[in-house]
């Protein structure tokens, strides 16, 4: 499964050792890396190579080590990004209208993809949960059930690249802005108009009309830029 | 400019910190780190503990170690984003449809960004281009020109984000698919359009014509899917 290297940068060859098992079928998501003392033995590198690989694997989230049970492939990659995308966005001296730009991006694409996608068991649900968030008077909970219509419909695009790099946006948007979407709920001249554009979205989607729910979505990403234009970075 | 740590999981605390003094201005692009012996010292944690952090953070691209030099925080970060997603695309079993379809939401975004910020400095260079592509015979000098047009109008674009999100889409598909700029030059079918779709662009752009120039650059990509989809991934 896996043979012995030499050279420096010894733990981007064990990174491109993974990624070809994990290309030919031999490993997958979920699966048990061998321990440290085996593997360093099979690659002849010492422990402390393979411990330094495995953090740096750790932290770009492909490796999970759990306490005295080993380390694994990852199961959830959706988080993968979030950590280098952070990073980028502050060494750039980001601007909160950027991430918002991205965020935009992909949430139209992601609607014009679910629209082609759509079953009806997926509009029941999104149903169910636009019909939630219209009813729920809590304004944490309405926000969490936002955050989910939004995330189902990421999931309906059947892109799986598209829908994780739109979550790592949406986690680092809400860790800049604390609770930005209960702000924005709670927003006296936005927040109401925010239930209908999830209907029109809703609408869209259950006609499978793509480019309208590309629009739909799109009007709901301008009201929310007006909401972010207003709003200064958290730094702590 | 470091403070003493305690706890597991160091090299994530490390990296905290680290964020945290990029945050606070007191750590830039390009500025060296203290070496391992002085961080150690710093933080009280073992040299091994300060090497697997660097280690970690070279690999997520945020550090470049300098044979001799020493460590330094990256100046380039275009490239940040391309490990992680094509980890993602191994493991999540993706299609080349899909970072297709990423690259898609990217181009047509930056495309309608770069037309709000054009400016005539900008649209010289983008002609220049344009007429070099048009006037080349050699197919990979004409792929890679096509390839800088496309970077410029990301760059014109002014979103740090959406720019490095698309240069790491566009380094996935291409390492996927190797030369697959020539062998869209080459095809009879496709090739000869899309000089005419690069100006259709481009004028889009003159005229600071946003949503003309996110449909062309979306008619750009409809000819680039339809060529995509007859493709096989190459695993070599």
């Amino acid at each position: 499964m896996f043979t012995e290297i030499a050279h420096t940068k010894i733990y981007l060859q064990i990174l491109e050792q993974i990624k070809e098992n994990i290309i030919q079928g031999h490993l997958k998501s979920g699966d048990r890396l061998p321990s440290e003392r085996q593997w360093a033995e099979q690659l002849g590198v010492s422990r402390a190579t393979i411990r330094e690989a495995i953090r740096a694997l750790e932290m770009i989230g492909l490796v999970v080590c759990q306490q005295g049970e080993g380390n694994f492939i990852a199961e959830n990659f959706e988080d993968t990004l979030t950590q280098p995308l952070t990073i980028m966005f502050w060494l750039s001296n980001g601007q909160l209208s950027e991430v918002q730009e991205l965020r935009r991006a992909l949430e139209t694409e992601s609607a014009k993809l679910a629209a082609k996608n759509m079953t009806p068991e997926r509009y029941a649900s999104l149903e169910k949960l636009c019909y939630a968030i219209e009813t729920e008077t809590d304004e944490s909970v309405r926000a969490e059930l936002d955050k989910q219509f939004h995330y189902e419909i990421a999931t309906a695009s059947e892109n799986k690249m598209i829908r994780n790099v739109l979550l790592s946006s949406a986690t680092l948007i809400e860790a800049l802005i604390k609770d930005i979407r209960i702000a924005i709920l709670l927003d006296t001249e936005r927040g109401p108009i925010i239930d209908q554009q999830h209907r029109n979205i809703l609408n869209a989607l259950r006609n499978k009309e793509p480019l309208n729910a590309a629009f739909a979505m799109s009007q709901h990403m301008d009201l929310i830029d007006g909401f972010v234009a207003g709003l200064k970075l958290d730094k702590s």
